[in-house]
């Protein structure tokens, strides 16, 4: 079993550091007293103020009417660490099995949402719906990062990045050409 | 100087094996006689038939207007042999300096749009643009990719993946799950 990893509170306007390099992540939610989880290739940032990240979640999901409805889910990062549960998760429903149950997972209270953070994850992303305009047409849902927690260490989790086709890209060496931007280009 | 790579057709919906992984793309554009060439790391896939590709293009980008007015852009892949040039062109104004010229870069005709191909690049998805309700409120663009090409090796091409800050994830190992996915969760 994996263990719980813990966190300190980040600045939501920063959470592209985690997510723009297209990690696979895991959305749990919250509608009455049932909890989900499923795993989410489909985002991307789209905001730093408000901290806006923009996912499609097909219809096909259960999670889909429990995200829409309660108007709010949290984005949790894994790392390879949890890459048999990622698998897992993406390939069962909710409707048939409690997720947090079934892959030994922890269901921890968040700040400023109902739906429960994955305690074992890297970081923890608490949104609420921002804007549903397109999720009819596309799937597309708007989220407010409303809150983030993040270990501290190791500086650059180790991700998961899906190319389709059972296959995942695992993040490799870090390299900085900050010396080369403009400031406001950082 | 970098070289040109030689590419085959590629099924346009299969597109997200390149751009889910969340890759640094260079996007190329054409209005008139000008060409330009941007760097983005706010997109995600979002269907694949037709293939949708969701962009946030800001308005301070000399692209902006480029893109929004001929509806056209061309996705290009680069790889680590590129990260000076990524870096370069996120860094300088279309406005100030022809880009292709100034990073030595070849614009090779389309098949489907106005807007050239940037040849040293890994892949290139031709986009037209799909659907522009969210343009005015988040600058983001939704493309149908209409017709991509791809090189024919390396199959898994080591792609930068940006964390902010001048930082780039550079893309690692390749692992394979295939045999834990229900066949329609590829």
């Amino acid at each position: 079993m994996t263990r719980r990893v813990p966190k300190r509170s980040f600045p939501v306007g920063e959470v592209r550091r985690y997510l723009e390099p297209g990690p696979i992540v895991l959305v749990s939610s919250r509608l009455g007293d049932k909890t989900n989880i499923m795993t989410m290739g489909w985002h991307t940032v789209m905001e730093f103020t408000p901290a806006l990240v923009g996912c499609v979640i097909s219809g096909a999901n259960h999670s889909f009417r429990m995200i829409r409805e309660s108007g709010e889910c949290v984005i949790n990062l894994p790392t390879t660490q949890l890459t048999d549960e990622v698998v897992g998760i993406g390939n069962t429903s909710g409707g048939e099995i409690d997720k947090f149950a079934h892959f030994g997972l922890t269901a921890a209270p968040a700040k400023a949402v109902a739906a429960p953070l994955i305690a074992e994850c890297h970081a923890n992303f608490e949104c609420r719906l921002h804007d549903d305009a397109l999720v009819d047409k596309y799937n597309f849902f708007i989220f407010e990062v409303v809150h983030a927690h993040v270990a501290r260490a190791p500086q650059h989790p180790q991700t998961l990045h899906y190319t389709g086709d059972g296959v995942f890209m695992v993040s490799g060496k870090i390299i900085s050409r900050r010396a080369k931007f403009r400031p406001g280009m950082l």
